[in-house]
């Protein structure tokens, strides 16, 4: 799925730029971040919080039956906060440089333990490579969440197919 | 009504702050400040936008039957982008030291053109003093919309009591 970004837009383009993503692949699911007011207007799929945003379990109350919720999860507290999401999404695992704010990387081993204690679907996210995804999997990862590996590669096509390689070949 | 208008707090504070409102004031309908999830997930009810949030139209959408939508309006422009809207604000009539953003004072004559064109109930806000109410009134005000006047106020009930005053001296 695509999750659209994009934290200095006001509502206004948010919502407009995802009515345009929403109809260029109307097969991929469209989470948008922080606002689900502006997912719900866009006809997008759900909405990824943070721990500075709506909780997944007050979000619930306000979207409909089937709304994708995902939450963001780096520490203990955020753990928490999580409860009543559809998946978390875990890390920096690994040092990225696409978010300023991202935090310092956790590792795979504290990604093991995040994962566990929140019994969610858990995706892996920061400075995920295809190289890196045996070992995500490996330590309980049920997805990987990826941006530059992506939108930073020479040619983002064959980058998504190492990408989708990596992942079938773990049995994902 | 009360408008909870906090530019520089996150989603979660907002939230808070508005669920705490909610119950000081629970007979005074509470509007909160462009963001529709907020307010629903405060029970609150209703939301007011701007030119740069998402659309009265496209608001409508997503909230329920009986939700308040106001939005604000200070040029044509704007007049347009109003339709579907319960209410709207128009302004700053006068100049005002409350919002660094208002831009210029638009004046009464201007006040009662926006409104003619808006053709829904509309409310005078910027600069707005119990000495003004018989002005906006008589150019087609519906309501004010006051800050400083009544938080910049030495005694803000005084305040309050005097706009009340003005506004019920013309019959509303």
């Amino acid at each position: 799925m695509v999750q659209l970004r994009l934290k200095e837009e006001s509502a206004r383009s948010l919502v407009e730029i995802a009515r345009v993503v929403r109809m260029m692949i109307p097969d991929v699911p469209l989470i948008v971040n922080d606002r689900a007011d502006v997912a719900l207007a866009a006809d997008a799929d759900g909405v990824h919080v943070g721990v500075d945003d709506l909780s997944p379990a007050l979000l619930r109350r306000i979207v409909p039956a089937g709304f994708i919720i995902g939450a963001s999860v780096g520490s203990d507290d955020e753990v928490e906060r999580s409860a009543g999401a559809d998946y978390v999404g875990i890390g920096p695992v690994f040092a990225t440089g696409s978010k300023a704010d991202a935090g310092a990387a956790i590792g795979a081993a504290r990604f093991a333990e995040l994962a566990a204690r929140c019994a969610l679907p858990a995706v892996a996210i920061g400075g995920i490579s295809a190289e890196r995804v045996p070992e995500v999997l490996s330590v309980g990862a049920d997805g990987i969440a990826v941006i530059s590996s992506l939108f930073g590669a020479p040619d983002p096509t064959l980058a998504a197919r190492a990408l989708r390689s990596a992942l079938d070949a773990n049995g994902r």
